[in-house]
């Protein structure tokens, strides 16, 4: 029986466990929050992610820790590593919570980027508009997801608000890059650094949260993607599920981040691949065999932001597969989604189109464009 | 949110929590054993099933409540379903847990059976011998699973002993039918009465245990099995999963018994079908529209009794899906099984040969020819 320990008790930690359990493991979760989704399925530490007795008492009850978000504590990381095996290791969380660093690496082992400046003050933020052209994007360097710490200059006029807005923090600042697609690419190493990868992912995001994802076994970027999820793994020497966000510009490949951790666009494996994403990111740190990652049939995600359609509206759609994560509505969170696998594109769509139309007819609240 | 009640709270009570939690359900399971192996997905209510404290509290949490496991005490039952909706209904469970009132019931909706008789005394087991001939199976009419509670009849030199082993309780002798095969039918109504059927499950038991089971979704048994099942669940205006034993004997299709529950025969279900028997249950007793059942893939389960075969080395195995249920190792006890999805019948079979190769290699025990 192993016990796995999760930072974090959100829907990701809860979509672990439902992965986990039938693998046989357990299931520990730190996580402040009395009503955080994940936590019914294992042992609750309901405590801060800074309290020391809390992690002491969570790395003597695991075989082995991984976590649900990058935004952990670099301290605590530290004081778990120091006393249970942490996968991905904590190197690997360093980097990929500080956009500067993630595209230093990037650029380090061959993997474009869009062009970037590092900013530290106004000034630095004129020069860089001056340099990198507009539009642009504003980014904190840490704690930014679902399109929060962003903010889009369009024009010189923007300038003074965006700093405004996000100077307290270091920040970066990227050029706006007119992309075609987004995709991802879910890849998996292993204890013994074996490999496996998803097929590609493209993805539709909304005001910074992604909407619909889908599986394209055959996509052109295939190859190129994997082999640049291929470098961090091994860069990295990484243990668990890498999620590597890229943007197609016509025939380029650029990078746009990447998470250490099981990803939202990965959704669909759990019905849509051989092995889920999940799965596999137990299978890898806890040292067994990683599972097949074809695709089964045709698959796409929804997201439910802010709230989620009756569940008996989306269950009546044909090929449906609904994930609830017990959470209370809230502008902007993400409450679920729903995965459908088909038999053919043409019924994919078909049930896509359907279940989209649902989801606007159910929205309560409209996101802001730009969320901060 | 709708809160589930189970009673029981074994493997089965445990893949329903782990197929009802993505549909946003709760689950609340009274079984009176405190490691029982599906109580750690939701509240535990450890008290006896005939604690009418604890069952009063059971209904007073809960939206609907069903059960795992026949012998539930019929008063238990009753005392549940005046408090709140109980599915199955308590008529369908009180028929499945007595052999002769469910052989009785076959009869009348003219689904064949083999010959049998009811026996209350040994000059009764002698007459029904000279009768029905031998050999012949001795049943307890209540309380029998996994081959517990039978005795196999070869020669008169039998009776005594079986009557010494069996005799204190109502008894039902079938002559013994040599069948070609064992399948079953996996069916569902929902609360509208609409109807679901799976693909024909081939079983192969052992010792009175399901050893393999496998999805024969072009069974020439698929229509006359699913009729007989349809006729069952419209008579007892039935909610929920009803599994169905039949034996094929030459071109003749029989009834061996019914299950009021999601049953070890439809596990494959949760890989291997588009929806799972467990996630279709939860559909019907919760009024939501039922999901396809059609194959994905090719599937098949193998069983893991008394122990089971490292993960490491299940999980090596191509297309292979791993659930274990968390129990301890014991002589005849359903520890786990796994499920293979191949994308051809020759990859099944490969993969289904390694894998009973593996529980052979690792099997701690023998189990006796008769289990009483």
């Amino acid at each position: 029986m192993t016990t796995v320990g999760i930072v974090g008790a959100g829907q990701l930690a809860r979509m672990l466990a439902l992965a986990g359990l039938p693998l046989g493991q357990r299931f520990v979760m730190l996580d402040p929050a009395p009503d955080a989704c994940g936590a019914v399925l294992g042992e609750h530490l309901c405590f801060n992610f800074d309290d020391g007795e809390a992690l002491d008492l969570l790395a003597s009850r695991c075989d082995v820790v991984t976590y649900e978000f990058e935004n952990v504590p670099a301290g605590a990381m530290a004081r778990l590593a120091e006393r249970v095996q942490v996968y991905p290791n904590p190197q690997a969380l360093a980097i990929s919570r500080d956009r500067l660093t993630e595209k230093t690496l990037f650029g380090e082992l061959g993997i474009p980027v869009p062009p970037f400046a590092a900013i530290e003050s106004l000034e630095d933020l004129q020069r860089a508009v001056a340099t990198l052209g507009l539009p642009a994007v504003l980014k904190t360097r840490t704690l930014g997801y679902d399109g929060k710490g962003q903010f889009i200059l369009r024009s010189r006029e923007d300038l003074d608000a965006a700093w405004a807005q996000l100077g307290r923090a270091p920040l970066v600042l990227e050029r706006f890059v007119p992309f075609d697609r987004e995709i991802s690419m879910i890849a998996v190493r292993g204890r013994d650094g074996s490999t496996v990868f998803y097929p590609v992912t493209e993805n539709v995001h909304r005001d910074g949260i992604l909407r619909v994802s889908r599986c394209k076994p055959d996509d052109p970027m295939q190859d190129r993607s994997q082999d640049y999820a291929r470098r961090l793994l091994d860069r990295l020497d990484y243990v668990g599920v890498l999620a590597l966000e890229l943007f197609c510009v016509g025939p380029e490949l650029m990078a746009n981040e990447m998470a250490p951790r099981v990803h939202n666009s990965g959704h669909w494996t759990i019905e849509g691949a051989q092995t889920s994403q999940f799965e596999n990111h137990l299978r890898a740190i806890t040292g067994l065999p990683l599972g097949a990652t074809s695709a089964v049939g045709h698959a796409a995600m929804v997201n439910f932001i802010s709230n989620s359609p009756a569940q008996a509206d989306i269950l009546a759609i044909p090929d449906t597969h609904l994930h609830l994560y017990d959470k209370t509505s809230r502008a902007g969170r993400k409450v679920g989604h729903a995965t459908i696998r088909a038999t053919s594109g043409t019924a994919l769509e078909s049930s896509v189109a359907q279940l989209q139309k649902l989801v606007h007819q159910s929205a309560i609240d409209k996101i802001p464009d730009v969320i901060v």
